[in-house]
C-alpha cells in the first residue's frame, strides 16, 4: 500500500505541481483545500478539478473563519494592486498577504495527517519568484517541521516531514516541471482578483499573480492556456 | 496605551486565569474562541462570560473546521472516558486527544495578533496536572515561538512572544492562583461530556477534565462551585 500524504491544494499552478510531485514519488494523496473567504473562489472550483486529473484519493474543503481575524486584500480589506513593475514584486510585504495563512493551513494539515496516520506534507511554496510572503521561506518550512514532530502524539510526532518541492525553482522552472508531470495548466486559478464576462472567468492579468504567472509562462517558452481580460 | 495581546480562552478554568494573568500584566486582551464542533458546547457560553467578567477588550468566536479533519472523542469519534484513576490520566495519549488543535488555535491567535499589531500571544496550556496531550509541553510552546518569529511579516515577526503563564503549575496552584487574582470559577466550564437536567448543565464529574479539576479543589483545599451530576 502507498504510504499517504496530505497536499495543500489551494487550486494554483504551484499547489498543483506540488500534488503532482507527491503523486510522482509514490504517495496516496489525500488534497486539503481551504475556504477561508478569499475573493478569489474560483480557486475552489479549480482546486476540485485538479484533484480529480491528479488522482487525488479524495479531497475536502475546509472552512476556516481567517477572513474574521486577518486583515488582507484577499479577504476585503483593501484594494489588490494592479501593474506592478515584476522588479517590484517580492520586494515587500503587499496588501495580499494573509497573515499566518499558511501557519494556519500546515497546522490543519498536520490535525488530518495525524488522524489518517500520514506523515508526510506537501506544501507548494516557492521562495524565487514569488510575492514576498514570510511562509513561503526556507526556514518557515524547517520551523513548521520542527513544531510538528513535537506537537503531535504517541510516536508520529518524531517522522512528521514537511515537502515543499518547489521552494527553489522559479515561476519558468514551475511551468517545465508542470509539462514533464503531465500537469494541465488550463485547470488551475492563479488570479487574486478574477474578472466575470459573458459567464466565463477570465484572469485579470495585473494582480502579481498573474505577473509572476505570465512572466514563468513567458520565460519558460510556452503559452499560458488561460484566458485573460487583457 | 496599553499593549495589546492576543488570549485564546476555551471557557476552561486554565484559559480563564491565564486571561486574567495577562490583564494583570497590564495587556488589553482580545480574547480568541473556537467553535471546532466540540461536544462541550456549553464551554463556549462559558468563554463569553469570562471574556466579560475578566474585562476583555473584545472576543471572538471564530468556526474552525477541526471536526472534518482530526479524529477524537471530542468531536464526536468514539467515547469520553470515564473514572479513570487520577495516576492513569496523562500517562498515555487519550481519546480525547485532538490531533493539533492547540497548533491550530494559536496559528489563527497569531493571525489575528499580527492583524492587531499585537506581538504577545497568551495560552492556558499546563504540563503538570494535566491529559498527556503533547501540544501542552514546554517544547511545544518554545517551538511555536520559534516559528511564529518566522512566519510572520515586515520588522513584527522578531517580537513575538507566546506565554504560558501555567505551564509548570498544578490544578491545586491554578485554583489558588485563581482566587488571588479575583477569578469567579463559577463562571468556567471544564466537563467533556455535560449533562443536561432540568434545564441546567451538569459537569459529570467523571471524565478526566472533571477529575483533574476536582482533584485540583480538593488539594487546594476549596469547595468547587460548579454542579456536578454525582
Amino acid at each position: 500500500m502507498s504510504p499517504r500524504a496530505v497536499c495543500l491544494l489551494s487550486g494554483g499552478m504551484d499547489s498543483a505541481v506540488t500534488l503532482a510531485e507527491a503523486r510522482a514519488a509514490g504517495f496516496a494523496c489525500h488534497a486539503l483545500t481551504f475556504d477561508y473567504g478569499q475573493r478569489h473562489r474560483p480557486e475552489l472550483e479549480a482546486a476540485a478539478r485538479v484533484a480529480r486529473a491528479l488522482g487525488a484519493v479524495e479531497q475536502r474543503v475546509v472552512r476556516v473563519g481567517l477572513d474574521a481575524l486577518a486583515r488582507s486584500a484577499l479577504t476585503g480589506s483593501g484594494e489588490v494592486p494592479k501593474d506592478r513593475p515584476e522588479g517590484e514584486i517580492g520586494r515587500d510585504l503587499p496588501p495580499t498577504y494573509v497573515p499566518a495563512r499558511n501557519t494556519v493551513f500546515l497546522a490543519l494539515a498536520l490535525a488530518w495527517a495525524e488522524s489518517l496516520g500520514a506523515r508526510d506534507l506537501f506544501y507548494g511554496a516557492n521562495a524565487v519568484d514569488f510575492s514576498g510572503y514570510p511562509d513561503c521561506r526556507p526556514e518557515f518550512v524547517e520551523a513548521f517541521e520542527r513544531l510538528a514532530r513535537v506537537a503531535t502524539g504517541a510516536g508520529g510526532g518524531a517522522g512528521f516531514r514537511v515537502h515543499a518541492p518547489l521552494l527553489r525553482l522559479g515561476k519558468a522552472d514551475i511551468v517545465r516541471r508542470a509539462a514533464e508531470l503531465d500537469v494541465d495548466l488550463a485547470l488551475t486559478h492563479t488570479c487574486y482578483d478574477p474578472v466575470a464576462r459573458g459567464g466565463v472567468t477570465l484572469a485579470c492579468g495585473r494582480c502579481d499573480a498573474c505577473r509572476l504567472r505570465l512572466a514563468g509562462f513567458r520565460e519558460a517558452g510556452r503559452r499560458d492556456p488561460l484566458s485573460y481580460a487583457r
